[in-house]
């Protein structure tokens, strides 16, 4: 039974580990940094060392085709992949497991003499994490970019898109173009880390994707007044960053409180102006992050909390405005795939369990022109954006092997 | 009687203004930054051009001499002075007013017939803002500079002073050596705008400092856990950014409910990291302010500032870590001094009132060393430390007008 070599997927996780690496472990590679551009043209070796063809598109995307020239309507190709982007602070193994396993797949089966009757391909979107813009590179492969936004999509530090990939040698006015020619992509499976603990606790090796959460981002802008930190008696004071905290500690309590359980929320970005010790801030940012597997729900509680943020800033007599960064719908799991990986997984003798993603995920872009779907391994204590986020390598080799063989019948 | 030139003061004052001007008003000119060593240059100049003799101590300080060629034991200084930094976006008179209203006096002085049996200088002083150590030339002037402390002194951002004075020119290492003989100063006394609301409301155009509120900076880390803001169970995140959240709300409110109606504080520098959308928040760091005129008092909210932080943290299940940045102990004004600038108003039939400030000054760090005191005039709506800072021209020209008699007086 044809089978990955992990020695291979071993040294080549490790090796991609090294751009951006971090002094105590971990990565930091944010898109079109130049780790990342780095990670890039390694990638692009370590494809045509495979045998593979290889094509990069104009949103970034790096592929390669087994039996294929580029994506095209006359050969639907059955597509895998994931991204080499990470989290600041990040893991080894989000988004680069689903690429260095993509690319051991067409490399076993390239070795082998299988000759699946339809063309592979692996991929590595752009942006996954959102730098710039939430999962942009299977956006624009998915025809789903808003061609008008590109101008002014930027990072939250206010770098913006254009200047990022400028500096990467691409024209993100030309991103659009990435949209593959509908009907072109015969089914789309990504291999992906848990990065929660269900699999871990439950003792089971694989997990089989059933929905992919819808995840919203809001920026949250307090306008109070800058005013001497000294001299301003404390009842006068107008301080954007205590209503700030005040929003952060509610919203939380309104989620978990109104959420039916499944919900869940961060302030992962706060910004306070102008950021002296000895001035009372005049305006503080947040990004307020919200998830929910259920499209009424997210959509309640964003309503909610935008209620919430008027309700605080109007106690402290100042203003809050609320822009919308970000917001995906959750995505539905196509059930053809679903079965082709409960199937990979019934001939390698390994139980599965389905379950929803609580992370956004190219997968659900791609859900949008084909039949999509994501097998999980389990994350070591759940663990995941963080230096420390790992997983079994033995697990590895499971996840990938289910992958060959999702990846050989879906092509079949 | 001898006065000031209300339009040469004023026109020096718009022109320093243009340093680090703001398109909206109000300027940003931190110690050792481009804008703040052009103004220094310009300074340079003014103060040549009215014929005093200039010079540069090791910390940066800059100093104007009407009847000598640099500080010295041999004929004690009475000296005026303030700074021409400022905080990010903020006013133009926070400092610049005593700078050049002490250049102004010293020109009128020079240019008329009047000999002061007493040599007189003014001074700017470096970093009164703090960005990278409270008070800093002042302090340096005054003995007060902790040299083993130097090569770790930084701004909020992490720039050292080392650096940000090594691209101005100057060693840091060689700050303490801008210590003044003992005994070469013989009185100090500054014009101030009040940066608070108490002059304007009374309705009266002169305060007389009786006393200098202590500041306590103290940089307040909590260590949570970075973890995926999707995966992780809400119940199981340890997030820094709530637990600051949550010690600002309390702190403010312990220190407006056990402070005894005049303590202060502030918190104006926040940072998250690692500051992603999609990361729970690994560690927030507060950089949070105190402010009282009774040591007493302060030590006392500082310790209970530092109990709660414990037990917010506890309840988290975090850790948090307290670093001291800077304390300065409230300091008392020179009853001479005081007297002097109650005879100079009276002289010039100006009625003032004695007040506390709530600011702290280099006026503290001179009263180690000499009878030191600060003259107050009216502020706009009590603004400060903000763009739209402003005072009357003719309440700036009666607290140049003040701060001239009370010089001559001083120097009979």
């Amino acid at each position: 039974m044809l089978a990955v070599s992990l020695p291979r997927l071993k040294d080549r996780l490790l090796a991609l580990a090294r751009f951006g690496a971090l002094p105590g472990g971990g990565v930091t590679r944010m898109c079109w940094s130049p780790p990342h551009e780095q990670a890039r043209a390694w990638l692009l070796g370590e494809l045509k060392t495979a045998g593979l063809t290889t094509w990069v598109d104009p949103a970034g995307n790096v592929f390669g085709g087994l039996g294929l020239p580029r994506v095209s309507i006359d050969a639907p190709v059955i597509l895998t992949g994931s991204h080499i982007d990470t989290v600041p602070e990040g893991g080894i193994l989000d988004g680069a497991l689903g690429v260095i396993a993509g690319l051991e797949c067409l490399h076993a089966i390239r070795e082998s003499t299988t000759r699946p009757p339809r063309p592979l391909a692996v991929a590595a979107w752009s942006d996954e994490e959102g730098r710039y813009g939430s999962l942009f590179g299977s956006r624009a492969f998915c025809g789903r970019l808003d061609a008008a936004a590109i101008a002014t999509m930027a990072a939250v530090d206010g770098d913006r898109l254009v200047d990022a990939m400028g500096r990467a040698g691409f024209d993100a006015r030309r991103a659009p173009e990435a949209a593959a020619p509908r009907g072109s992509v015969a089914a789309y499976v990504e291999l992906h880390i848990e990065q929660g603990a269900r699999l871990e606790e439950a003792g089971l090796p694989i997990g089989v994707v059933d929905s992919i959460v819808g995840v919203r981002r809001t920026r949250v802008v307090f306008h109070g007044q800058a005013d001497h930190a000294g001299t301003t008696p404390m009842e006068r004071r107008r301080d954007a960053f205590l209503a700030a905290a005040d929003y952060a500690l509610k919203a939380r309590d309104l989620v978990v409180g109104r959420g039916g359980g499944r919900a869940v929320t961060n302030v992962g970005v706060v910004h306070v102006h102008p950021g002296a010790s000895n001035i009372v801030p005049g305006r503080a940012e947040l990004v307020h992050e919200m998830r929910d597997p259920d499209p009424d729900v997210l959509e309640r509680l964003a309503r909610d909390c935008e209620a919430l943020a008027g309700e605080v800033a109007a106690a402290r007599g100042i203003t809050v405005e609320l822009r919308p960064l970000s917001a995906t719908l959750p995505a539905p799991c196509a059930p053809r795939v679903q079965a082709a990986i409960e199937a990979a997984c019934a001939s390698l003798g390994l139980a599965s369990q389905r379950l929803y993603s609580a992370a956004g995920h190219d997968a659900q872009n791609l859900a949008g022109v084909t039949d999509s779907g994501m097998i999980f391994i389990p994350s070591r204590g759940g663990r995941s954006h963080r230096v420390d986020e790992m997983s079994d390598w033995d697990a590895i080799e499971r996840g990938a092997n289910v992958l060959l063989h999702t990846l050989l019948r879906l092509a079949a």
